[in-house]
Formats: C-alpha cells, structure tokens, sequence
C-alpha cells in the first residue's frame, strides 16, 4: 500500500540540498532516524510502549520525499492502517509527519554544521533549545504566561486518567493552554479534558504542545490532539524545553519517568540563582492515588529534604483547586516577567547547571558510576537521581537500551545504603503498581540496587 | 450579584425599537419570555429537567439590556453561580445569551409585525423557518453537505451517554457536523465526542448547532458545546428546521421525544413528493440497548407499516459503520441537490404537510379528540402520533403544560383498541426505562390510555 | 452575452419569496428599479452623468436570479463590457450586484410590509435607516470612531482631483475610514488617495463606504474601489445615514449636490439640542480653488449668518493639516460618545428635525412653493435651501426629473429678493465653473430664478 | 529623540546569541552594516539616489535592540522624521526595519558560520538564495504562479512613472503580484498601480515583493508600499532572486541598473538547458520612450544577436496588453512547472553559470580586465558586459565604488573598438536621459571608454 501525503502545519518547502541528505540511502542513519520517528507518528493509538515490537510489526514501511511543483509530497509505504480513517489520513497524524520532518531536517542542517557552537557551552544549548522550539513555531504568539506542562505516567489506571482529564477540563475552563510529553496516559488525559474545556470558551486556537525527542518517540507516540508536536534532539533538551516553555508543572502519577521529570524540575530550583523566581508545581491526583504521592513526598524529604519539598505542593483530589490555582500564578509569573524584562515564551533567566543539560547516556558503566550518596549538594544529588531514572526509563522503553539491557543484563546502582534502600521501595512501589510498563506483560526489572 | 456581560457572536447591534420592546415593563410577555430563556441558558449544565422548579429556584433573575457606546450589554441580576467559572462568565453561555436576544428580538420584530406573512400557508411557514436561521447566521456557509442531526433523549443511562460520545467521535472523524436539540444527554454526548474527533482532524470552524424552543428551554438547557444556538418559535418550526438543515438523522434512545421525532421524520418521508429523496436515518445504540430499538420498531411495523420500516436502518453497538454510512450518504444527498438544484444549506424540496407545519396545543381536549385510528393514511396516522408524543413531552417538562396537568388531571388518549395497547407498551416501556424524566424522581404519568 | 455571477461579499441566501419577488415580470416595478440599479454598478467607470443615456445605451440588459445548490447566482444578459477584465467581471463590481440585490431585498421585505412603522414618525425614520445600515452590515464592527465622510463633486477639474487623492492619502496614513457618495470625482478621489496610505500602514481591512440611492446610482455609478456598498432608500435617508455614520465631514468643491449636503449638515448642527455635540466639519480645496470657497462662505454668511459659519472651518492648500485635524477631533467625538453612551458606530443622539427626514419630491409645484424668505428660522431656512439645491441635482441628472423638465420648462424658485439673488451668484458660478454636469456638453440650466 | 519599535511582519523572538551579535560595539562591522541598512529604510521617500549624502545627514542615528518580556524592541535615537506621522512611525517602515533584522541575522548565524556551505559551489549558491527566501517565508504561500518582476530605472520622468502605475494597475486588475529592487521610480509606480487594480478585485493579501541588498538599499530606499521586504547577502544573490521567484518580467525604461538586469536574464535564456523554459519577457513604456528601446534592441542586436532578441518582446504604449499578455503566460509556467514537477515558488530547473552568481567587485582592476570582445560565446559575452554595466552603478550610486571612484578616477573599460562604441552611444543616451542618477545634479561618469 502506498500512499502520497502533502504537507500540513508549519512546514515550509524544502531545499534540494535538504531533500537530498533525507533520501533512502543518501545517510543511512538519518534516514533510519527519520523513518522510525514517522512510523511512531503513524503508530498514534497503538495501545504498545514496546519500540522493538513496534519496529518488527512494520519492517516493510518505508518514507520518501518527493519534490512536487506546489512543494514537498510524503510516499508512505506500507504505513499502519490505523492513521487513516476511511482511507484518509487523520490530519493530526499528517501534521506530526511533518513536524518530525521540519525538525530532524533543521538539527541537521543547523547543528550538525556549525563552527561556534560549542555544544557543551550551557548556553549555547540553552539558545539550541530556543532555536529549535522557534523554528517550530512553538515560541512565536504573543501572549500572556499561560502553559501548563502536564507530567505524569503514560500507564496510568482508569481513575487517574479520569482524573487527569478532570483537571485538563478545568484548566481549559480557565483558558490555559497543555504542554505534555505527548505520549498516553497522563499525557493525553489533560489535553483531552482541555479540549471540551476551551470548546466551551470558544478558544479557536488551543494550543496542545508535545515534546519528544527521538529515543522516546516510537515507546510513547504523539496522541493525536497534540497539534504543536516538537521532537526535541535528546531528552536533556527536551526537559530544558519543558522548564523555560511552560509557566507552570503539574505533576500526575508516573513512574521512573516522573520520578527523573520532578528530580530535574527540583534540582533547578534548589539552585540559588532560581530562588525569587515563581514556578508554580503542583502533584496531584485523585484520592485513590493519596498513597502515591505521600511515598513520593517521603522519598523527597529523605533525599532532598524540606527545601525541595518547599518547592511543590499536594492536592488530592480537587481538580479545580489545581486549575485555579494554576491560573492564579501565571499572575505571578507575568509580573516577575515584565519586571525582569524575561520573555513570556522563554524564560532565559532559568539557571540550569551543565549537570542538567549534558546529555547522559545510560550505559552500564555510566549508571554504575553515578554518585549517590547524600554527602553531596542537594541539587546536585538532584541531578545524579535524575539520572539513575533516566536510565531506568531508557531501560525500560528505549530500543536501544532494552538491547544493551538484554544482552549484557540489569543495571547496577552503587551507593549510600539508605539511599539505595529508599530508591529500592519506591522502584518497588512503581512495580507493584504497573507504572513500569503498560499492564499485560510480567515487568523484568532493567536495574538491580547494590545493597 | 449583578454581572455586565458583552456580546459575543453573531449579535449585531440593536435599534433604539428593539432595545425598547425588551425592557422590563415595557411588554411584560415579551420581557418574561426573554428572562426565562436567558435563565435556562444560564442554567446549562443544572441536573433538572424540571422547569417549574428552575425558575423557583432563581425567581429573584432578572436581566437588563444597556445601550453602549460599543453597543448594547446585559445585566444580569442574581444568575446563577453555575454559569461562571473564577467570577468569568463562561463564553459558550455568553453566545448563548445573546443567541436568545437575537432571535427573540427578530422574531418578534420581523413576524408579529408583518402584514403578508399567513402563517397558516404553509411555504410561509417554510420560509419563516429560513429567515430564522438565516438571521442567526445557521445557512450562510457555502459549504458541502455534512450537518448530521442526532436525535435522543435527555435522560439516558451511561452506557448509551458513552456510546453517543463514541458515535459522536467517530462522525467527528469523518468531518462531519452535529445539530442536536441542545439539551442533555443524547443531545450533548455526540457534541463530546465529535470536538475530540474535530480536534484530530483540525477542524478549526466545527459546527455544534443546536436548535431549541422557548418552550422547551428551561427543561433541557443547552449545553456549552453547542456553538450556534438558534431559538425557534415553537416545536413544529423547530422540527420543520431539522429536517431541512440537516443532511442526515441518527435516532439513539430516548422517550416520548425521541418517538415524536421519529414519528415526524417517518410521516414526511412517507409522503407520495418525498419519494426519491436521499434522507439517512439511522437507529442506533449500544448492545444493552438492542430491546429498546426491536420495541420502538415493532411499534413502527404495527402502526405504520413496512414502508416506514424501509425508511430506516438499525445498527447495534457499531460507531464506526454509522459514521461511515453517513459519510457516505452526504454524497448522495450532494449529488440530489445539486441535480435538483436544490440548497445544500436548507432543503427546500421537501414537501411537509400543513399537519406537521401546523402548531398543535397539547390541551386536554385537543388530546382527547385526536384521531388515534388504523383507518386513515399513514402519513397522517404518523402526524396524529406525532401529537400524541408531543402532549407527553409537553406534560412531561413543559411547565405551562405541567400546570394544566396538574389542575386537570392526565391526558386522556382514546383509538383504536390495538393501537392504544400499542402505545401503552411502548409508554410503560419508556417508564420502567426512566426514560420519561431523569431518574431520581418517581414519575407520574401526565396521560392515560382509555382502553 | 449571457454570464452568470455568483455570489460575493455580505449577500446571504436568499428565501423562495424573496427570489420570487424580483423575478421579471412578477412585480415590474421593483424588477425594473433592481434591474436599473443593477445597471448602474455594472455601468462603474462610464464617463457619463447621464442616467437617460446609460439606460438608452443598455436597453438590451436584463438580470435574473438563479437558484442553485450552493445559494443564489445571478444571469447577466447584456452587461456593459467595462464590467470586465478578460472575460472576468472585476470582483469589486460583482460585490456591488450583490450589495444592490441586498438591500432592494430587505427595504422591500421588512419596510413595505410593517404595520407598525410610521415613516412619518421622525424616530421610525431613524431605526429605519439604522436597519438598512445594519443589515448591510456597515455599522457591526466594533472600532473606534474613524470615519471620515467626503463630500464633494462629481465632476471637478483635474488639480482639484489631484488635491482630493492628497487629502484620501493623509487620511489613510493616520487610518481613517473614507465614506462618500461612492460615485466619481470627489467621490473617488479621496478612496483612491487613502488605498495608498492605508497601504503603508498595512491596514487589511480598510473601510470605502458608499452611501447611494437608487435615484442617483445611475448618474453617479459607485467606483469599484468602494467596498461597502449600501443602497439606501431614497435622499433624505441617504443624508441621514452620511451624518449619523459619520464622524466627522469634509467638503470638496462641487455643484448644486455639494452646497445642498453643506445647507443640510448645517441646518441639523444648528438645531438647539445639537449644540455641544463635537462634530469637526471641514472645507478644502487646491490654492486654485480658494476663490469657490470664498464664495460658499459668502452665501453661508449672508443666509444662515455666523452661527453657521462657526461650525465649519475652511483649510486652503494643505491636506496634512486637514488630516491632522480629523484625527485629532476624532479623539473628542470618542470622549463625546463614552461620555453619553452614545454608539461608535450610529450617533443616536443627533436630533434632526422631521424637516431634514421627510422625502422632499422636486415637483414643479414643490420647487416653485419652497418658503425661501430670510425671514424664517435659520435651521427652516437651510432646510428649505437644501431641498431647492436637491431639486436642482435631480433636474440635473436624475431620469425622472429631467423627464418633467424637459416637458413642463425650469423649475420656478421664487423668494427674497436679495436670497434670490445671493442663488443666483452661486449657481452662476456652478455653472461657469462646469460643476453642473460633466464637461463636454453645454448646460441648460433646469431652473429659473424669479426676481 | 530616541524612539522604541516593536516588532511587525515576519519577525520570530531572537535568542540572545543573536541579539548580542548585533550590539553596538560586539562587531562592529556587522553592527555598521546592520545600522545604515536600518537608516536607509527609515529614510523611505526621500529624493535622493546619494548614499553618502543620506548618511552624512543621520550621522548622529543609532539603533539598539533590547530585549523585553514579549519579545525584542528596537530601540531608534535620531531616526529621520519622514518615518513617522503624527509622532507614530509609519507601519510599513515599521516592517520594513524588523525585515532588514531578520534577514542581517539569518545570514550571519547561518552562512558565516556553516561549515559544508561552498559558497564556490553552484548549487550551494541556490540553496543559500531559497534559504534567505523561506526564512523571510517569501517562498511558503501555496498558489500558482502569479508574480511579475518590475525592473527599471529609479530616475525616470513623469510620463514614464504614470506608464509604470498604469501597467501595474492593468496586473493588478489581472490579480498579479508584483515583484521589483524596491526603490523609487519603476520599482515603486507598478506596486502604486497595483494597489489599486488589486483593491478592486478585492486582493486582501496582495504581494509586493521587494529585494535589495545592502551595498544598494541606502542608494534606493524600499518604498513602503512593500510588504515583503527581503534583503539579499549581494547583488547577484537578488538577481538570482528575481529570476527564481519571479514567474515572469517587464523591463520599463532605465539606466545602466536595467541595462545589467537585462543583460543577466538574456544571458542565463540563451543558456542551451534553459531552452524550452517558458519565461515571459516584456519591455515596455510610452510611446514617448519608444526610441529609448529602439536603442536598447539596436545594442542587444548588435552584441547578443537575434537569439537572444528572441527572448523578449517590446510593447509601447499598451499597458492593458502588456497585462494581458503576462497573464496569459502565467498559464504556460504553470503548466511547465508542473509537467517538470518544479516548485512554482521557486525555479529550481533553471540553469545559471557560475559567472552570473558569483559576486563580481567593481575594482578598477576587475573593470580594467573584463573581456569585452565578440570573439566569445554570446552568454559569456552577456555575462561580462553585465559586470560593466554593474560596475558602472555601483560607480553612480554606491558609497564604498563611489568613495573609489573619487580617490583613483573614473573605470577604464577595454575591448573591441565597436563593443566600446556601441556602449558608449547607450551610456551617453543614459546620460543625456537623466537615467544615471536622479535630476537636479550634473552628471560626471565614473567611467571611461578606451577606444
């Protein structure tokens, strides 16, 4: 089955020279690049977190650019039925293809060539995030601080999900606009519950971001309300994308993936640069999930102790208190904006340590190396827990890592025995209660805690 | 509590005469038509169907219409907290507002003025209907035929509300618009659904119409979604705008309403001009609700024979095929009018007898004396029905009707033996099913069947 | 030549009784003024005053109107070829079919046909005109004040043209709206000039509102740049839509029709209640033109003395400062209307006295009966000029009138002495200076002073 | 006076990389460069050709960017009034500044720095070209081919302007695009003409495309009837530009600039791949002008010879066929674009030699030594005399060749004695036609024939 797709969204007409380095052949890992993040945009839906599987059921799909006299054409071969509604294709997923189209060809084409970036300069990354997120389109309205990022677990269960579209509802109500991960779950419910919220204000243009970055794409595919889709180059740059973009966080139940997002929002704002900044932080769910959340406050008072927790508060079920609330800061977010001159789109005046920024990739090695023990800074152990998650969620999901994972078995993570003790029960906790992966499959553990 | 409220939507400007006739005082009907529609639009959202006691509850509203420099704005006096979220008037009720202004002022002012307009001719009455709508801005659109009209109950239980919002998801996928009765239930359950499935396909202007009566207002209030309210002059006008604006009709479960509207659709279709006209009608629900449509058409077979029974098809717990005949049926009907010339926005080549066009007042008499016999053409016997149903609905939730009910006692039906055990079934059936009121209330029956 | 024209611009659908009511032949005498109007727009650009000869040029011309599934077409036999570019009619032209066919439509339906409007009845009138504004759409968006209405003559000399285009380009650069009598000249000149301006400024949606009636369409076609088009009733109305639409008034030079606007804006700026509504009134003209003002000044002076002349300024040779004032008194008519809620777009609280607003019909009888003694009301006396100046415009180029003059001889003014003479002067003058009719053809004069 | 602008028009936020290369002092040439580029659009409309003179006048202006919470301002001290009316800045300069920003910062962040861009490299060149243009999104609308390059002189006399307008007013009836160098003269009378034609068939969003380049930008300032101003890196970057983008050209009267364009576009159509490529050629101008292209077909003939005669066709005094002509050609590219499948934004498949796009530097060596004989193939011999030609404007109007020019004498050209001849007859018809630079001055050649 071939199929021919003209372009939707913020595409613009491409170069010859770009259309050439994405041809079949022409750089065979770009192009692999590029043909799996399609097929993870046209796999919306799909009720799988597994990559591998993924990529196995469609071996025989493949994407090619056609140059066209009214512009580019997308030849989908072979792509997954579900995309297509009556033989035509849902513009949502047409609009994300060429969302990963436009970025993968502009990281190339920019970062991939240029002299003076220094990319392990902090803020050459910092204007890297910013140009990828303009040349998106995603920083460019002008309008007041009103982006709530929605975190939270892509399996989560029928109550929390309820729950989460509950509170997107009322955040909609109040006309605020839903940054998630744009995967399942926890985020897909806001934006779904947003949807009806803004229908009802009449907001003719909602805005629905999603970030992703190319590792995580094909584990968790853009639901199909996202209609800003940005696939940021690595995760770093995509959580970097997360905490200047958004005004405020909300934080639903998750898993490891959760845990690493509020270890990284946390260990930037313990930094002493980023006190007097307003951040509004939220952690809520309904009150079957009460226990959750106290474990997760518990974990952070062992860790990270009262100045962290003084960072964020709880609400049990009270959909509405989190969307006033919500409304509420972007106040104070507006007024500290405008008396520092920082932009409304991007807050530049975020002071992230390299720690945060650096890419950290999860070989055996680097998660056997990580420092964690408490006698270190608080936001620097921070960073360190971050990255134990990250590697416990590339583990988990990540093609690439189930590999390494498979072939040379679980990860070891070294430390303080009260640390690893405390890590231990709330990992525990993750399984127990199905946050590791979607339910259906017996979870094996990509990790082991040396005790 | 008093609340300035601006227009929003397709009001225009008003004239000193206008401004004049809907002062408090100035025409104590008119003004109190107005204050009771305003309120039940207000009141969206409020669980009752109850409009006696809605306008106890709030009998201290009142509303005011302020000249402006930019034009005219509301006062609102004591409404109801429901209809603001953080003290903002929530903007779908805003629309709603002056929706109601709109159209009381243009009927009022074009109709109850006009020396040529014999309402009892019936191609007056059609293009009454049309002035209507035209004024509220309904038909402007140069656009394909799409508007697909779900008929149902307000008072449905969840697994038929969830299975309306999967119908509604799926005729949302498919680009289609939905035209309810604008109230609860079947009526907003595929609004739901579509503006998700709307979302995914970026339909940037879907269209939710709803379509309503002064009568009918306060017991089914319109919800937020609806984003073109148009308020009718009375049922039959209402009915007649139905089937005229829309392309196609999907019956899901309801009560006496749902039967009348069934039995309206039917008794046109059946006329001798009507034949050869492409008209959709599909029934359906969910597994569990299979009973209920073999009953209503059984009723249909018994009282109005096969060539009813031709008119519609029967689909149980299938979304998508609903959606897809329907898709595939707006060709059909393009393809008549266009053929026929006839208007893709208002069907003027449907013949509707004077008996359908024609106000029927539910009193105790004009209910004892209708023609409930075998003996007469079925178009007509469908007409008869017709009034049948529309006395229960009005005795139902009506509150003048609700009033002479309770002074007078119920309803008397009288006919032919058969077909009054007939409409006994199908009646005791909607009581057991609660489909007469929404549930929490015993229910009284406003009518008896003399047998 | 047959062409068939589809609809543009604020046209909506129309009913079966409306098409009905235009069709040839259904009712002859509102087929043949549509058919005229009509006509006339198509006739834009015509180097003609003469609507006799325009008519006699296209006796061959008929329009019909067409239903089709996607609304309304209209069938053009025989239009002028000017009408076109390559086969194409020019969409400024089609918009203005449209516009005519609107308002013939509504003025036919709502205004023949209401029992309760007594156009006698001086608040009647108002709604009246308010209406047709309303329902042509002219007076719905919500913007400040900014609409400049330009008087002025159709047929002027080549620098005054120039000058006008100067003046329409300062207008546009400080983005102010231009309103005329949509014909050539003056009418023209000031559209053409502020096109350029308003493009400088970028302004999409520039507003050149053309105010017509259907007895002076012909001689006065709307030049195409007009993007408002509204057909009102007759003279009086069309005056009354100039100064309540309005925010403010320049004259130009011109003939008879220019001083009778001047004597009309006068007559209601004197009226008692008037006084203290800020209303900036400005007369301009090229250097070479300072002589013509001079005159119309003189008269002003010696018939309706200073209080007249205090309320007009007269600016020689400079566009900017003319500009400049407009804009900057448009900031005191903004204060005015907030101060007394009164609307932006329609100034309600102008009182004019029923005198202004009741039809004057030129007949010899009317002209020769006209009290034209000093020794009457200032306001009385400017409302019994205007119709003696209206008068004349009609004897001039209005088919009708010139009709009865050419059978019964001149009209007959009679009055004053020494009024007769200051008459006598200043249509001398019009006549010399070519302002009665286009240059190129002797003119008789269509009056005849008694002294 | 220090004035702060916001931004309008195509401009996205700037990271802060960006704006801290463009600061004051951090480098200093590019912020030099960025400076008088923003002084020349500030000194639209101004009657001068004289870029030293103009930035003598505004020596003490000075332009910073500060970054502010929505985004950047430009902050201005000391702009020319002319800028402004009423204290406001004109928007269309408005736009203009924030074009020439994004366009200065484009160029250096992507191309000074780029390691795998060869600028040597032809079809590097291109790809740089369509990089500069889909970044000023000059190249995203999706329509059919529709724009008409204007090229011509910046000095010509009043009946060749009001020619110009007129024929830009004939493409404009004909919904056509105009396309010109953005200066005075027949760059700014086609868009004038235009505007009008276009406000008449009701073109909302009509194109006027202009492109400079920086050495030639303070020499002829863009009028600001521009509403796509697109700042080219070098003079043979915006003639590839022209050629690429534009879907056909009209040559109106002109200097030694128009001699150049011509010879460019002959030079790259008798390029033997480039046959077969429809390419609408037009010179034309009043009949006045008529010996003026005798002359300039008499030079063509004589140096090119027929073949590239062929190319063009010269149309005196017909605007309206001039139009229709171009119009009708529009058909053929389309069709040519679409049966090759190359992009109707922009004319990939048209082959240009290196030696038209690599800049050539009007030393008086690179003058001196241009092969200026028969004996070469005739696109060769098109591309050198278009060198002289460019030197030669450089010469009159740019500062940097002026400032040469001044301190070693006029350029020495050598070559066949008859070439030389035939190019001093036209250079001296230039002179003596006031072509060389705007009237009011005594011309001095900044050239020399040898003979």
């Amino acid at each position: 089955m071939i199929v021919k797709i003209s372009p939707r969204g913020s595409m613009d007409q491409l170069s010859q020279l770009e259309v050439d380095s994405l041809k079949q052949g022409a750089s065979s890992e770009l192009y692999q690049l590029y043909r799996n993040c399609s097929l993870a945009v046209l796999s919306s839906g799909a009720q799988t977190d597994d990559a591998k599987s993924l990529f196995a059921m469609y071996s025989d799909f493949a994407i090619n650019i056609l140059r066209r006299e009214r512009g580019i054409k997308l030849e989908l071969i072979n792509p997954p039925a579900s995309a297509f509604v009556d033989e035509q294709i849902i513009i949502g997923i047409q609009e994300h293809l060429f969302a990963v189209l436009r970025d993968l060809i502009y990281v190339r084409h920019k970062f991939n060539n240029l002299k003076h970036i220094d990319l392990n300069e902090p803020s050459h990354i910092t204007n890297m995030v910013f140009d990828v997120l303009r040349n998106a389109r995603a920083i460019s309205p002008i309008q007041d601080p009103n982006v709530v990022v929605c975190w939270g677990g892509h399996s989560i269960n029928q109550i929390e999900y309820k729950y989460t579209k509950e509170v997107g509802y009322q955040l909609g109500l109040r006309k605020l606009d839903i940054c998630t991960g744009c995967g399942p779950g926890a985020m897909k419910g806001p934006m779904k519950g947003a949807a009806i919220g803004h229908a009802k204000q009449r907001i003719h243009n909602p805005r629905y971001i999603g970030l992703t970055e190319p590792s995580i794409i094909a584990a968790e595919p853009p639901n199909q309300i996202v209609n800003e889709l940005v696939i940021m180059p690595d995760i770093e740059k995509r959580l970097e994308a997360f905490v200047r973009m958004g005004h405020g966080i909300i934080i639903f139940p998750g898993g490891p993936g959760t845990a690493e997002e509020l270890l990284y929002i946390l260990g930037i704002l313990l930094h002493e640069k980023n006190h007097g900044i307003p951040f509004p932080l939220i952690l809520t769910g309904p009150s079957e999930s009460a226990a959750y959340f106290e474990e997760l406050d518990a974990f952070i008072a062992a860790t990270l102790g009262e100045a962290a927790q003084s960072k964020y508060q709880i609400i049990i079920d009270n959909p509405e208190e989190v969307a006033r609330q919500m409304r509420h800061a972007m106040e104070q977010v507006k007024q500290h904006r405008k008396h520092t001159g920082d932009s409304y789109q991007y807050q530049w005046g975020l002071t992230i340590d390299p720690d945060f920024q650096l890419p950290f990739e999860p070989t055996h090695a680097a998660m056997e190396s990580l420092d964690l023990h408490f006698s270190q800074e608080k936001a620097q152990l921070a960073a360190n827990l971050r990255k134990a998650f990250s590697g416990i969620v590339a583990g988990n999901v990540k093609a690439d890592t189930m590999q390494q994972v498979e072939e040379k078995g679980p990860f070891n993570l070294r430390g303080d025995a009260a640390l690893m003790a405390l890590m231990d029960k709330l990992l525990s906790a993750f399984v127990e209660q199905q946050r590791m992966k979607l339910p259906g499959n017996a979870y094996t553990p990509c990790y082991q805690i040396s005790k």
